[in-house]
């Protein structure tokens, strides 16, 4: 998606470790207007996929998962993060591993918001090791539900959680694919 | 806000200790239609006001901003929760106390996105106590920032929050005000 990668082009920072920040537009600051667009080409993606729920976790996907549902017309869910376990009967669980953080985490969904057969499309900001979206997989698993699509705004494909994913047969689309850091110069895949 | 007001008497849940929970259209589940038509009300409210930014904290706040800040078109900026205490000179910081956690927990945002002068709207999904709006309205003071407005979904009059900040001068519109419950009942505001 053009808009994204012009947009990292410009303002995204590259940090030591294969990091790059975005705080300017999406993950401390955001740009309203770019999510919309974001949400429009998640929409033209996945239009025919009978969506009927986003799923995404909290809290940098929220604003560009809220964009998207507007354009399917269907609820929206986050699963909640927290640092300690919890056995609560009325939730799905799933353990994530963060390796900017390096430490595990639970993610958690009321069984209430995500229920058997339902369609959903999966949408996250950023995807590299993939740790969280495997979680949210499981979470799908868990209640039945089926993973229709997922929608990644910014790939980092030198890292194999896309790779592994797309490989357990789920379809991803990222709108950044981002094949290696040179310096400050970010490299993007040609399409 | 009509539309807010029929959807908590319809889905919202009462539990002990005055709280309410509607985990099924904003605090886990999200309609996005609802949060845009409450961007749009936000948006008729302050119209007049000059908007240049939209402030809010992590994690419920952020659907409801994004669809606000896509009306006055302008950015968002949300600010990050942190159980740690940090020093970091590119950081305003302030602290928070939980009174739903029992504990303090710092709220911050980067110097790069509030800026002196600059016409901010406070939203956020509740106000009770006020610890959470204060703390915003702090980081816009250390900033230079003028709060402008806040915005505000739902507010429980009966607790002393929305009191302490009006008469510190800040106007502040909320879309649902709670004045009491009774039992599982719900009682609002006159208008």
């Amino acid at each position: 998606m053009q808009a994204l990668i012009d947009r990292i082009k410009q303002e995204g920072k590259v940090f030591p470790g294969n990091i790059i920040k975005v705080d300017s537009f999406i993950n401390h600051q955001v740009d309203p207007e770019l999510m919309l667009a974001m949400g429009k080409d998640f929409h033209a993606k996945y239009q025919d996929q009978a969506i009927e729920k986003i799923l995404t976790i909290e809290t940098s996907g929220i604003a560009v998962a809220v964009t998207t549902a507007l354009q399917f017309q269907v609820p929206m869910v986050f699963a909640k993060k927290s640092e300690a376990a919890s056995m609560d009967k009325n939730q799905y669980q799933a353990k994530v591993y963060s390796y900017t953080r390096g430490k595990t985490f639970e993610i958690r969904v009321a069984k209430d918001y995500l229920k058997a057969g339902e369609r959903v499309l999966i949408i996250d900001d950023f995807l590299a090791n993939g740790e969280a979206l495997s979680g949210l997989i499981s979470l799908c698993e868990q209640a039945g539900a089926e993973v229709a699509g997922i929608g990644i705004a910014i790939e980092k494909t030198f890292q194999p959680g896309g790779e592994k994913i797309r490989q357990a047969g789920y379809p991803i689309y990222s709108q950044a694919r981002i094949k290696a850091f040179e310096g400050d110069t970010i490299l993007f895949e040609e399409n």
